[in-house]
């Protein structure tokens, strides 16, 4: 399972039914908060999300619509009996800002907080795990900010089904193989797994925008990607005040997509001005079919 | 007017109903918020407070519940393009906080704010406005915690009809009277306001408890009020945790309530672990029958 649940799809003032951003990615039995609006642990408990699973947090950049409600949820991991320790990558002027307030307040969260910085400009790989690998990279906005890519990584290997017969290896130890086992034989010879197996292929990739300027340099990082977040603040006819504001329209993000050749794209971080979201598709879809409104509460399967 | 509207009534854990403390208190034309905690904006918009005449802000504690709504709800005031100066009134470690929020995020509000530190301890007077006078006191809680009495200043004086007859003043003179002035007879002697009116009889007060300990010494501030807001985050039950976390249960808020010999009590900062508010009151109203259950959403006249 490799899925994103939109929390929040809103840019910076919050309306009554669009809350501002927040993402959570599930990677098999693993969740990740990408970016965490104010709010958010109120959106977590309305969509049933199960926030013990959380193990990694993305904070995309200091603007409040993005962060606002970090600190509160934090807070609620603790006086929820949290244990299980949680790693916060985010720019590094968050961490003064944590700990001031855990610090006002008295409190000492009951469970270890890893805070990773991510340096303004920095891009390359930040998260390996075993089921995943979580690669920054700058975007253009008004202060510093970064882009996540999320790829989930294939565990199994690719088994030859063909060789697997050659030497008479059992369709029982098939899953074994998969998962890099030799097999030794009744004659006492071994058969070497990458004689069998080739290895996983490549996993999805989520790519997460953030906040951007319309920016043909990310082409690299979006390049392939089975879905890419691309925020569109305004639509088309506000060209002049999404770039003026580091921020970027319909048309901009489609094309963005239909150049990487991305397979799908989600669209996001609606200005407040709009409450009609139907013509962001109107937009969008001549140029990328494969556009869909991110909708708060809804799960896209990636 | 002066009435109080609850935007929040649940302690540290928002639930999906019940939000963290948060109270508008309206006096004539000018609206003061009491706390702010998390998701504070957006309940203004969905009570359609009149976020523009909200002027002063206190914030009893720094404990998330409290306050993690006022960051966002700064920031968006300048969003929204608010030019009237604000004032809040808080512990001194939110300046820091607020300050390395507003600089992470390169924003310069667009009003001023004013920010008053309550120092740990202080009790008295912080704001005399033409309508209102509001003071702070210090409550026993696990860090520095303030309660706010608010009272409405009655601007007119009381006419005494008998002696305004006696010096043949005009009843349409009656108002002006009131506001203070001097009647200049035909004949060119000058009636002293004085002679005819009283000065302004006591205004009504409302007194915040915030987040406190069962505590009697709070009886001075809370004497003979017109309305109490006490915490009752939990039912008599669990006086002991109450006392252990430096809480109040409702038995402890309505004897107080009575103690004070209060004309009402409005109860809230109810823990996460109840969902059925009814036993708060069957545990209050025999011990002061004049006991309402803050509710999200209902405005309360003093």
């Amino acid at each position: 399972m490799f899925a994103v649940t939109i929390l929040g799809n809103n840019s910076a003032i919050p309306t009554l039914d669009r809350h501002p951003t927040a993402q959570i990615v599930t990677c098999n039995d693993q969740l990740l908060l990408v970016d965490c609006g104010e709010g958010t642990q109120i959106q977590i408990a309305k969509y049933r999300i199960r926030r013990s699973k959380i193990r990694y947090i993305f904070i995309s950049h200091l603007h409040g619509d993005h962060y606002f409600g970090l600190i509160g949820l934090l807070n609620t991991f603790s006086l929820m009996g949290r244990t299980e320790p949680l790693s916060v990558y985010a720019p590094p002027e968050l961490q003064a800002i944590l700990q001031l307030q855990l610090d006002a307040g008295g409190t000492q969260l009951k469970y270890e907080l890893a805070f990773i910085p991510l340096t303004a400009g920095y891009s390359g790989v930040i998260l390996e795990d075993k089921d995943l690998v979580v690669s920054c990279f700058p975007t253009q906005h008004r202060i510093s900010c970064f882009g996540f890519s999320i790829e989930m990584q294939k565990r199994k290997r690719k088994l030859i089904p063909e060789q697997a017969k050659v030497y008479e290896i059992p369709a029982a130890y098939y899953s074994k193989l998969q998962e890099g086992a030799d097999y030794l034989r009744k004659d006492g010879t071994l058969v070497k797994n990458d004689w069998v197996t080739l290895p996983p292929c490549k996993g999805k990739r989520y790519v997460y925008c953030a906040d951007t300027l319309y920016d043909v340099s990310l082409l690299p990082w979006l390049s392939g990607a089975d879905m890419i977040y691309h925020e569109t603040t305004y639509l088309h006819e506000l060209e002049a005040r999404a770039a003026e504001r580091f921020h970027s329209t319909t048309v901009q993000a489609a094309s963005l997509a239909a150049s990487a050749k991305a397979q799908r794209l989600l669209i996001g971080h609606f200005s407040s001005k709009y409450t009609d979201l139907q013509p962001f598709l109107e937009e969008t879809r001549p140029i990328f079919p494969e556009t869909y409104i991110a909708e708060e509460g809804t799960t896209y399967i990636i």
